[in-house]
């Protein structure tokens, strides 16, 4: 973690309360040192848990000052207590460091439909305000206490450099989907020291999105509990103005797509991660259709779990998804290498191709179809044994 | 096979001509002693085999004289070549039995992208022009022909009394969805002695579909191949008038949905059969894209796989189903038992109703998502470690 760039402006702390059986951290806080800048981005799912409708309500925002987070439980389909639970958690972290109970976001993760244990949750909320500090270790105690099934932390940072000013990015996010059983949600947070007004914030972090969070699939299942947050601090001094905005915008994306890649790659069970570039779409909405449809397919995701170049179910997801496709100018390529064009197969080495499939976590699936100039890239996870084994066991 | 009711008017024949290298039976034929009423439904997939294109130029029609199918090659991505084979099968039909090729359907279900055995094809053809007949085994050698990998038999039959006229109707199918490598398709037909125009015959089949093949799903994958027709003889002289249409209409729909219950229950590697009622909803197209949301939710197929009454992933895919729900006045009930409404979890024995899930093939999901009429009921298998382990192992 040595060359990890924290933005200024914030401290963290994450901590073991008890929510978790196993003992592992559970409680995680962020706090500025001023106010906050904020946007969100929330789970389209119509059933909200608690925090998001919370936060929905409070973003974009110029007056945050900090972010509760718990694991372990996501206090959805929870009701009024779940409502008053969420307040709750934020009225306990405004009285631990001395600010409005308004100005807190709170976002939890973990089993649904159970109430939270109150008592634990603010202990653990006392004992995180009482840990803050502005070190790497204590961005890190705070990525971690978010994770739920995780296998890996998953962190990212970028400096950019507006003008002659660095200004810091970094990230934290937990688990792609609904991985595990009763299991919830993604959560990501975004934290800069640049300067960015709510609605700059807001564009950000949802043009960002778009092209990353929103572009992964790994079981397809949209949570209660999505939430992806973007908080700056403006401590480093440095606007982002009309002219350093793209250079700053990239650099979200790039963050961004960085954590989406990884909640991809560690997806329940999933041992390779397909990137699917669809073209020649009739516009770009229907792209994302379509390698949506071809990265959500059971029978597309199991070829590539057995490194399988089997073009057959690939065009069939596409031709089924939806958007009008030309079948005859259909064209497909695994790993650089063509395997499919102008409406049949053509001559490849199969035997090489399969080889390079199972060599790489990543495999890139290339579809053209059509003429048409819509494009768009998606990530989504293979689909294993594993997958099914840990899904199926009886846990209710 | 003693109860099993042909309608008169047609005869069957199936052989092994090789196609298959299992040796199996692979070349159905159905013959009518006269022009056959026929009408079609179809895939939606874009990309679509030649013996569809074919079939869907020629029905409606009045004047059908024969189907004949081969399994174990599909016919689909195979470019002009593909046409011209699914037309030299219609004329080497033609040639064998003395009729019009313009009056014979095709239809062909198995490996997609590989050109059919050509000389194969129309020797198995000239087999069963010979060993056609009209008993009921004549009948089982022509549907064991359309199988590929299905784990059995699928066949159906009904006498409706129409006035004081019996008339009897019989039905074929195989292979839910695609269900196994490279395999595609899902292929029937419906065989009827009752006297019906064209039209009429449309009109049934396109009804009956939509509340049977077209509510199933074992992989929510569209095939290239999918056909369903059906064909009347008019040899009882029964019409179907007015009068007689809805008990001959449900008769058509119940075979229907037997057949497609006996896909879902035999999908790959499937041990349980979800049925889904889906109530509440706005309209019945909402209810329809709920439910089959909740039966292509990997989390819910992985949950009945294991017995596991989780509400949070079936409530949680009703709620990402894109339609609007009402979250407070969602319920949930699973074998009879409520075990969710209102919003939230009631009580209910766990245990007692994992283990009534476990034993049952059948597991009733009925899900009410307001206070809308809109309705409607789908069937669905579950995911089970079988079903990803044969459809990841290396085929192509």
């Amino acid at each position: 973690m040595t060359d990890f760039q924290l933005p200024v402006g914030f401290r963290f702390s994450g901590v073991a309360a008890g929510i978790k059986k196993s003992g592992k951290p559970d409680v995680s806080l962020i706090v500025g040192d001023g106010p906050l800048t904020a946007a969100g981005v929330y789970t389209q799912n119509q059933v909200v848990a608690a925090p998001v409708l919370w936060c929905r309500q409070r973003t974009p925002s110029d007056s945050v000052r900090a972010v509760i987070t718990n694991s372990g439980n996501a206090n959805a389909c929870t009701g009024d207590q779940g409502l008053q639970d969420a307040q709750t958690m934020c009225r306990q972290v405004a009285a631990a460091v001395a600010i409005d109970p308004d100005d807190v976001l709170v976002m939890s993760t973990g089993i649904i439909g159970q109430p939270l244990p109150m008592e634990v949750v603010c202990r653990g909320i006392d004992a995180a305000a009482d840990q803050l500090g502005d070190s790497a270790e204590d961005f890190v105690r705070a990525a971690d206490a978010i994770l739920t099934t995780d296998q890996g932390r998953k962190v990212a940072s970028r400096v950019v450099v507006l003008g002659d000013q660095p200004v810091r990015i970094a990230a934290m996010a937990k688990g792609a989907g609904m991985i595990a059983p009763n299991m919830a949600t993604l959560l990501a947070v975004v934290l800069t020291d640049a300067k960015l007004t709510p609605t700059q914030a807001q564009e950000l972090i949802a043009g960002a999105a778009d092209r990353s969070f929103n572009s992964v699939s790994v079981d397809g299942h949209t949570s209660t509990n999505d939430t992806l947050l973007m908080l700056s601090s403006g401590a480093s001094g440095a606007e982002v103005t009309a002219e350093h905005l793209p250079a700053f915008a990239a650099a979200v994306e790039q963050i961004c797509q960085e954590l989406a890649w990884a909640l991809v790659a560690d997806g329940e069970g999933a041992t390779h991660v397909m990137r699917i570039q669809v073209t020649g779409a009739a516009s770009d909405g229907d792209a994302k259709v379509i390698a949506r449809a071809v990265g959500e397919s059971l029978l597309v995701k199991t070829a590539i779990t057995g490194g399988d170049p089997n073009w057959g179910r690939i065009v069939s997801a596409a031709g089924a998804a939806g958007p009008k496709i030309e079948p005859t100018k259909t064209a497909l390529k695994i790993n650089g290498t063509p395997i499919y064009s102008d409406g049949g197969p053509t001559r490849y080495d199969a035997a090489t191709l399969s080889q390079s499939m199972k060599a790489e976590k990543e495999v890139l699936v290339e579809l053209t179809v059509g003429q048409g100039s819509g494009q768009a890239t998606r990530w989504a996870s293979d689909l294993t044994v594993e997958y099914v084994r840990f899904n199926s066991e009886y846990t209710t």
